[in-house]
C-alpha cells in the first residue's frame, strides 16, 4: 500500500503528549490520522486529522473507531484489548497486537512471559491478593525487603512500592500483585527496539536513567548511557530478545537493571513511543515517532544512532501547585546552548503531572548533563 | 509577556509549507496559532489553533484577522500591507514591519535600499515600463545581455528573466521592471539571519544553492557551502548588514553571488523561513521555524551551527502530470541512510509546483552530496 497517495488511514488510541508528538510525523509524511481520546482538552485535539471522543476503555468506542482505519496503534497501554482483538480479525492492521498487550498489561503475566521466553529478569512470585503476601512472609515462602507491584495499571510509579517492613503493605490495593526481588542495581537503563512489520529491526542506543537521589522520580535520561561497551552491547540483545519474542511491531522500549555483577535483568516494558526516547527528537538520526511509524507501516527504518550527545530532563507540576499551568524561567533556559523544551500543551498542572520535556543536546554529553543541571534548577511548573 | 501561558495569539498569513513547519514549533512550545489563508485545502488547515478564511490581499480580511492577536507575521510575502501598516497602528506587533515588506515586495526599491544602504548588490536600471528598456538599448544606456526582473510579485524564478537579444523581451509583462547586470557568478549562497525583537542577532552558516546545469531551477542546498572560510565570513557579514539595514525582526535569508573575484552581492531577500533553511530541521542544533518563532516572540535565540552535513532537495510536480498527486519511489528513498521526506500535503501536482522536500544528512558532506544524487534520481512526483 502506498501511504503517501492513497486513501491510507492511521489510528491513533490516546490523545496525550506522545501521541502529539507521533503527529509531527503523520504531518511530516502526510498521512491521514484519527485520535481517538476521552478528554476534549487533549494535546491531540488538534493536529489529527478527524479527532473522535470516546473511552479508550470502552469496547464500542474503540471498535467503532477502529474499523475505519487501516493500521490502528496506541500512545497508552489502558486500551479495551477485547476490542483490539475483534479488530484484527477484522483485518485491521493492529500494532501492538492485542495479545502483546494483554500480557504487558498484566505485570504477573509479563514476567511470565520473560521466564517462559528465557528473558532476564528478577526473580518474582505472583499473588491473586494482597492478603496471600502476609501469609506468604509467615510460612517462610517470601522474605523482606521486596518490590510490591500491582499487576494491573500501574504508571509512572504508580503501582509500585519497596516494602521493608510489614507496615509497608498497609493502605495497598487488595488485588492481585507481584512481589519482586529488590535489586541493588549499578543503574537502571533502556533500549528502545524498533521492528517493523517484515521483521527487520534496529535498536536506539541505551540511555541511562538518573534517579534523584531522595525522591524515587527519574530526573534525566542520558544518551548514550555512561558504560562500558560491552554491557550496552548486552543490553540492546537483551531488548533485542523481548522484541522478538513478541513478535513486537512497533517501538518497544524495554527498561532494565544494570546489576553489580554488571548482569542485565529486564524491569518492564512499553510498547511504544516512551519518555526514554524524547530525547531522540534532537539527538538522533531519527526520531523514534518518525521511526514507529516507519516501523508500523512497515516502512524501512531509518538510522538509529546519534548526532550528538543528549539529555532529557521531564517538567513535571511542582508539588503544592494545581491550576492554570505556568512555566516559571522558561525563557533563562532558552539562554542557555542547544536546549529545546517541549510544552504539552495540558492547561491544569497537579503536582508531579508530566507537563512538558526540555532536551539538551550537546557535542560533549558532560556539558549536556551539565547545562540539564542547571535547567532543572532554574525552571519550575506551577499555577497562577 | 509570557508566550508559555497566558492568552497570548501569534497570526500567521498564509497557510502553505512554511507555515505547516513554523506550526509544528508554535506546538512544540504550545503557543496559540491563528492563520489566515484564501484555500481550505491548505496544509495549515490542521494543527493551528484557529484557521480563517480569507485572502491575504484583502485589506478588511488582513486587518480584521490581525486586530486579534498579538504577534503577526507572514509565510508569504505577497500579503496586504496597508493592513499590516493600520495593524502597526494599532499597536499589533507585526514581524516583518510593514515597511521591510513594501520594500521588499518591489525590486526596484530592494536594489535602491541596497544601493542606499551601502549593500554590494549587482548594477541596475529601474524602469517605469518595458518600452523604456528598448529606448535605452537603443540610445546605448542600456548593453546586452542583461536580466529582467519584473518590479512586483515575482516568486521561484517567476518574473526573471535573462535578455541576450531583443527577441527575449517579446511576451514580458509592459509594467515596471529592472534590468540588472549579468553576474557570472562562481556560486549562488545564501545565509539566514536571525534577528528578535530585542536586536540580538545570529546567523545560521551559509549555504550553497547549485543549480541543474540546463534547467534554471535550485537542485541542492548544501550546508555548509563549500567555499573559502574568508568568502563565508564575508557572507555572513554582508547577510548581517542587511538584516541590521532594516531593524528586521524575525528570519531575513539573504540569497547572494560569489563572484569570480570572490566578491559577495546581495541578489534577494526573503523576510521569513526559507527554502534555503530547509536542512535546519535535522542539521542544525536550531531548526529555521524555532529560530523565526524565537526572534519574533523576543526569546533568546538558539545555536545557528550544524549537528550534522545536510543537503535538501525540492520535490516538484514532475513534468507531464497534474492531478492528484502520487510519490514514485517515496520508499525506496527512505532505504537510504539519514533521509527524511517532507511530504507539504497538497493534493494536486502541476508541473514545478513545490509539493514536499527530501533532507539529507550525514558526518560527512559529501556522502550526503552523494545520497541527495541518488535521492534526486529515484523519486517522482506524478500524478495517479
Amino acid at each position: 500500500m502506498n501511504y503517501f497517495s492513497s486513501n491510507f488511514k492511521l489510528g491513533i488510541l490516546g490523545g496525550g503528549q506522545l501521541g502529539k508528538m507521533l503527529l509531527y510525523n503523520t504531518r511530516k509524511f502526510d498521512i491521514y490520522s484519527c485520535v481517538l481520546e476521552a478528554s476534549e482538552d487533549a494535546p491531540c485535539k488538534i493536529a489529527c486529522d478527524e479527532f473522535h471522543l470516546g473511552s479508550l476503555m470502552d469496547y464500542d468506542a474503540v471498535f467503532n473507531f477502529g474499523k475505519n482505519v487501516d493500521v490502528l496503534t496506541i500512545e497508552i497501554e489502558n486500551v479495551n484489548v477485547d476490542a483490539l482483538e475483534a479488530l484484527e480479525k477484522e483485518g485491521v492492521k493492529v500494532y501492538p497486537a492485542s495479545k502483546t498487550l494483554r500480557t504487558i498489561q498484566n505485570k504477573a503475566k509479563q514476567k511470565l512471559f520473560y521466564r517462559d521466553n528465557d528473558i532476564p529478569t528478577s526473580d518474582f512470585t505472583r499473588f491473586a491478593y494482597l492478603s496471600e503476601i502476609e501469609d506468604a512472609l509467615q510460612n517462610g515462602g517470601l522474605e523482606l525487603p521486596f518490590v510490591w507491584k500491582a499487576a494491573q495499571f500501574g504508571y509512572d510509579g504508580n503501582g509500585v512500592k519497596i516494602v521493608r517492613t510489614l507496615e509497608d503493605l498497609d493502605g495497598l490495593p487488595k488485588g492481585e500483585c507481584i512481589a519482586e526481588e529488590l535489586i541493588p542495581f549499578k543503574n537502571e537503563l533502556a533500549v528502545i527496539v524498533a521492528r517493523n512489520a517484515s521483521g527487520v529491526t534496529k535498536t536506539f542506543p541505551v540511555v541511562e536513567m538518573e534517579f534523584h537521589p531522595e525522591a524515587n522520580q527519574v530526573e534525566y535520561v542520558i544518551c548514550p548511557a555512561r558504560i562500558a561497551d560491552n554491557v550496552a552491547t548486552k543490553a540492546r540483545e537483551v531488548a533485542l530478545k523481548v522484541s522478538q519474542a513478541f513478535s513486537h511491531v512497533g517501538l518497544l522500549a524495554v527498561e532494565m537493571f544494570q546489576t553489580q555483577e554488571d548482569e542485565i535483568l529486564v524491569n518492564e516494558v512499553a510498547p511504544r513511543p516512551h519518555n526514554s526516547g524524547h530525547q531522540t527528537i534532537e539527538a538522533s538520526y531519527t526520531s523514534q515517532f518518525e521511526q514507529h511509524l516507519r516501523a508500523i507501516l512497515d516502512l524501512p527504518l531509518g538510522r538509529t544512532d546519534s548526532k550528538v550527545g543528549g539529555v532529557m530532563v521531564n517538567l513535571v507540576g511542582a508539588e503544592g501547585f494545581t491550576g492554570n499551568v505556568v512555566y516559571e524561567n522558561i525563557e533563562n533556559i532558552m539562554t542557555m546552548e542547544g536546549v529545546t523544551p517541549h510544552i504539552y500543551g495540558k492547561k491544569q498542572t497537579r503536582p508531579f503531572r508530566k507537563m512538558g520535556h526540555v532536551t539538551i543536546v550537546n557535542e560533549d554529553l558532560n556539558e549536556a548533563r551539565r547545562v540539564a543541571e542547571e535547567v532543572k534548577k532554574s525552571i519550575k511548573v506551577i499555577s497562577g
